[in-house]
């Protein structure tokens, strides 16, 4: 069918932001610090809460639930063609400790909106639509991070992740099996698209006043770890011409990091850990140890910065550099980049294309299905923060986009 | 009198530098750890254990032995004339953790040697000669440091230096008396100078080949903490340009300090001691503290290297600084160091005026009397170290001068 969407049957299906906002407010109890933050890590008492809030939301809506050998649950909203790919969206219902009440969250609850969005208007999509709560997003409880998605996607093991312990020892399967997420479901298609709204978790949309990020991938990613070796000697007794200070070796290799990030915008470049030894006030430190972090959106982009890094650790004496982990830079759909901006512009929101900084669950799900991802601002561009904020008015243009954007996208791949 | 050296009675006194070598090898096994290094904390069994080597020694000399109420170990050998205050001679025998044999042993191993020269000579001097062993120079065991001749020197308490504990709770007054140096000795009268020979602990004398420094006093001490805030954020979604990253802003300060040290010569200023919050590869680090240790010979300096320090914070945004502890400058007497350059020449030994960089109980010493130091070179300038090393011709050449200079100043007082 290729019907604009106002001659669909049923009324136009509007996002209830009141509602929206209180199931923010709803589900950050389940975990909740006190104080506006969140401390929900996944498959404890607290996430077990949480997902059982869900599923009940979702079985009231008239879904089917399934909950798969690791844990993700996705709940299937019928669409007129049940042969037809499901369009999904989703986030996930962890956080990291001392969280807040969006990140992850926001996404799984405006896929709820959508869904009550679509059952109010009588509006029928042609494909179902899936709203999935992905397992340990955050990875501050289990290692890696993303493994629900990653296990989906193919890419990692679901034997490996079940077997992946806590620091107390219990493993992913034990603790799926205690709170009774260890299901027995498979998603046996992969979808038609997957769009997943999103905080921003960086500081752009807030500062240019945009309401809409368009994101067009999660940017590459490389880590380093930098030794410097200096002498350590008697702070005292060592003139300033006779040391080999590894600080204010490493002081330099810093200001050319931070320059060499200035240099490759759109890339970024963090010292965001240094060891000094001893440490100690009155001793020159004899070593230091610094871990980098770089991120692009392009490989290119990252051969480029590892190169003048390398090149700026070589013009330190007695420094060496290792290259500890890398990711490939992952680039979303371009048409469903093109149907979130489109939905922006339909709502009459501001809108800009955006590289995501931080990993996401979509970064999986690109490599199975057509993918995009919808950023909100958040407040100082705080996350993994008690202090975490959008406001309800951003909440609900983020859940009305990506209602809009599901819609255009099941009439585009119908 | 005023008759020169070798026209007094007895032959001229000669140091026995096998003896010397062997009596630090001989005491290197309290506390030995096997690899040339030595950990002898204070008023520990291994302190006992040389206390009490050191005592039969002195004993075997003919020397008076006193200990006094801190655990000062003074060994009196008696001069022609016993109504005149005793010279005095000494340092240290307890050691770091980790330490060497070296730093502290040889001052009291080479007043020993000058003993032993005098008795094997047959030469009688004027004054009373006093080796002594101060109590807990080091530090590491109780705190503060050097309290034996601070106490001795009137300026710590008894009772308070008594009740210091050690990490496990034992206070000093339970130590002395378990390994029984609890005396009840009083030196009574100030002594008429203090000469102490000591390691350099810094690289100046092995760096430009000279034997001997005199030593001009003991530099004054401004110790400074530092507190840089930026804000915390996500190092792959923050851009460079939204950054308040504190340590690119520490970094900048290092560099500073570096450069403010090496304009105020022979003052030094050094960044030891770094912490970074919450110092996570990719988190932009949020606040950085860092911990300043400046030195410098006279209180004019260290008030330009303050000010230039204080300039330098402030031109830092969101930078603030504190002076947590000072010390002024100790000059030593001038008499005392001429006696000092000029045995070095009648030695024929090179020698060089050199301000301490570290502490010493001769510090203490210099309200009570007059006073000055020897160094020798330090391989390295390693101290504090079980590497630290000076070899035993550099020893000898140590005690030689410092024979040389008490039998000057003996001559010169009487």
């Amino acid at each position: 069918m290729d019907q604009p969407l106002a001659s669909r049957p049923g009324s136009m299906p509007r996002i209830d932001a009141a509602q929206l906002n209180a199931d923010i407010e709803a589900t950050a109890h389940f975990g909740g610090a006190g104080n506006g933050g969140v401390s929900r890590l996944t498959l404890t008492p607290e996430d077990k809460a949480v997902r059982d809030w869900f599923t009940a939301r979702c079985l009231e809506l008239g879904c089917n639930v399934g909950i798969d050998p690791i844990g993700n649950l996705f709940a299937c909203y019928p669409g007129r063609n049940a042969a037809l790919p499901a369009i999904m969206t989703g986030s996930h219902l962890d956080t990291q400790p001392g969280g807040g009440r969006y990140d992850g969250i926001l996404g799984v609850l405006a896929g709820l909106a959508v869904l009550r969005a679509l059952k109010s208007s009588g509006l029928v999509t042609e494909h179902p639509l899936t709203v999935v709560n992905w397992t340990n997003e955050e990875g501050s409880r289990f290692s890696p991070a993303m493994f629900g998605s990653g296990v989906h996607a193919g890419a990692i093991a679901l034997d490996e992740a079940l077997a992946v312990r806590d620091h107390t020892g219990i493993s992913v399967g034990q603790a799926l099996e205690a709170i009774g997420y260890r299901g027995s479901y498979v998603d046996r298609q992969a979808p038609a698209a997957y769009v997943e709204l999103h905080i921003e978790q960086g500081p752009v949309l807030g500062a240019e006043g945009i309401a809409i990020g368009a994101v067009t991938g999660v940017q590459g990613l490389r880590w380093f770890d930098v030794e410097i070796e200096g002498t350590e000697s008697h702070a005292g007794s060592t003139p300033m011409t006779n040391r080999r200070d590894a600080l204010t070796t490493a002081a330099r290799l810093i200001l050319d990091i931070e320059a060499i990030g200035r240099a490759h915008v759109p890339g970024v470049l963090t010292a965001g850990h240094a060891d000094v030894f001893p440490n100690s006030r009155n001793v020159v430190p004899g070593r230091v140890g610094l871990q980098i972090d770089m991120r692009h959106p392009s490989e290119a982009g990252l051969d480029a910065m590892e190169a003048a890094l390398r090149q700026a650790v070589a013009g330190q004496a007695d420094s060496r550099i290792e290259r500890i982990w890398a990711k490939k830079p992952v680039a979303f759909d371009p048409a469903c980049i093109e149907a979130v901006r489109q939905a922006a512009a339909d709502c009459g929101l501001s809108c800009r294309d955006i590289a995501s900084g931080a990993g996401h669950d979509a970064a999986h799900m690109a490599t199975l299905a057509p993918t995009a991802m919808i950023f909100i601002p958040s407040r100082d561009g705080l996350s993994h923060n008690e202090q975490e904020y959008s406001s309800p008015r951003q909440c609900a243009d983020g859940a009305v986009v990506l209602l809009r954007t599901l819609l255009e996208l099941d009439r585009r791949l119908a």
